[in-house]
């Protein structure tokens, strides 16, 4: 699949912390970046944005806050790009210096539908700092149609840049991607339209697929699949599909097998059926992380009963 | 998504036998088959009918040759029906008694393009014999359009039950499969179309649900997944997709958790880089199955380099 408008982000470390709270040491995400800019990725997100008023760093990893001292020693001048992202009453705008000031190009704004408004107000200020923007509207599945539908109507009037289908749950399949990218498409003219998808029920890769399939040019990915829960669309699958040339599959080998095979024995992500069954029920996988935590952590169908009896109980 | 026609055949014993060579004990089989019928699957693949004047059944498991005494001490008396495959070249008809004297109810013919003539002469055989037949035409990624089309055509003419599209190497995605499925269904109008799919880059499960969408019926999964290499569409996804009412997730939840989590930690299978690889480039996974055996099992780069340094050769 070639199309000279796909770009690829890679939200390993962003997304990758929600595993071990951004416990990356400097030279794991060193090695993270220039893995990534010989593979030719075209934005790296380095981690969130977070204002430490809000959130105490204590027992959290630098790339929960990315602070520009930071993230300096990491980056070097390449083609690469470099994103934050930012949650909805998370952020102290005033520690988003301006563009200008910052290694940072891009600040990625997650949120829900009823945040829409807060997202929109943050896209003109990170905007008018001289950033490209992305709002990527989480937990979509769960999202009634109208609510979007006014939501996506709000967001065709301002400057975003790339607004994404976040499958958070990984429950989607294929006809609904069609439906969620053709949906963006059409309210969303000019914009660009990105896929985040979460592997559940191993369908990450197939839906970001599906997703480049309808016109979406924004692909994000991460090393290996990490990602909290069953994770994300696997990069080194997205790369090994893009027919693009300046995509290349060998540094990103030489990684997974020096940094990610090592690290996924020491914390755990992936296809595991507790994560599967949320997916198939489009819940939040929150119980399921938390019954990977206790010694009842493969008891599947005791698992499974307590989700579902639970839905007798509504 | 539902439809009356759809059926599951689980090839679990079969196609998981290829990595321990059917090396599953009598339990083992018992609790899959006791699962599978309360899980509403259709069909239960056991094994190989295989020759023992053309196999040495040294170091093997009986369910790489299926004789009627081993299966019947398993099967009970319910709904789920029976296979076994027949591969061309390692067949003795005379071992396929009648149906009537069987247990089995199917028979399914593996076999390349090339030799198709030897499978419709194997349809013809098992159909008089009273059995369902079905067609699984292996490796088709690598097959030219016009030598397949002219096996449809022939296929097209005889009384086989269901041709099956079968992904050997795991190499295809979406738009591939519609094409192949549809073109199945132009050639064979009739017939009922089959899915193989494997997981190489994860998308079996998606491949087998582009394969639905587009009017194949008889679906081929593995419990878990299981299966040479990078496995088969999980049988635990697949059910949880389909809305047929009489498919239940929690019988095949409970034979995951008490067998199958415990048989992963001793044999290997799924997503892991060089069945990846393999996927990508279209090739058979057996040079991939080999360096996992080996002390370079996580040398990934230098496994793609062997890889891509052949083709250069070539």
């Amino acid at each position: 699949m070639y199309r000279k408008e796909i770009k690829v982000l890679d939200c390993t470390i962003r997304d990758g912390g929600l595993i071990n709270k951004w416990d990356f040491s400097d030279k794991f995400v060193k090695s993270v970046f220039n893995a990534l800019y010989k593979t030719g990725v075209d934005y790296m997100e380095i981690g969130y944005k977070a204002s430490k008023k809000i959130i105490s760093p204590d027992g959290l990893g630098k790339w929960r806050f990315c602070d520009e001292e930071d993230i300096k020693p990491i980056a070097k001048e390449t083609k690469m790009k470099l994103a934050a992202m930012v949650d909805i009453g998370r952020v102290d705008p005033s520690d988003i210096k301006p563009k200008k000031d910052s290694v940072l190009d891009m600040i990625r704004i997650a949120t829900y539908v009823k945040d829409i408004d807060k997202a929109i107000d943050l896209v003109k200020l990170f905007n008018d700092r001289g950033y490209e923007t992305t709002v990527n509207i989480m937990a979509i599945s769960n999202e009634r149609d109208q609510d979007l539908d006014e939501a996506l109507t709000q967001l065709s009037k301002t400057a975003v840049g790339t607004a994404y289908v976040v499958d958070s749950f990984g429950s989607l399949y294929s006809e609904q991607i069609e439906f969620l990218v053709k949906k963006y498409k059409s309210f969303l003219p000019g914009k660009t339209i990105g896929i985040h998808a979460h592997n559940n029920t191993q369908l990450a890769f197939g839906n970001t697929i599906e997703s480049i399939i309808h016109g979406a040019n924004m692909l994000d990915a991460t090393v290996y699949g990490i990602g909290r829960g069953a994770g994300n669309c696997p990069l080194e699958l997205l790369i090994g599909f893009l027919k693009n040339p300046k995509f290349k599959l060998r540094p990103l080998l030489d990684l997974i097998e020096t940094e990610f095979v090592p690290l996924r024995n020491k914390i755990e992500w992936g296809y595991l059926i507790p994560y599967a069954l949320t997916g198939i029920l489009d819940q939040h996988p929150r119980t399921a992380m938390a019954v990977r935590q206790t010694d009842k952590k493969d008891n599947y169908v005791e698992y499974y009963d307590s989700l579902t009896n639970d839905y007798i109980g509504k």
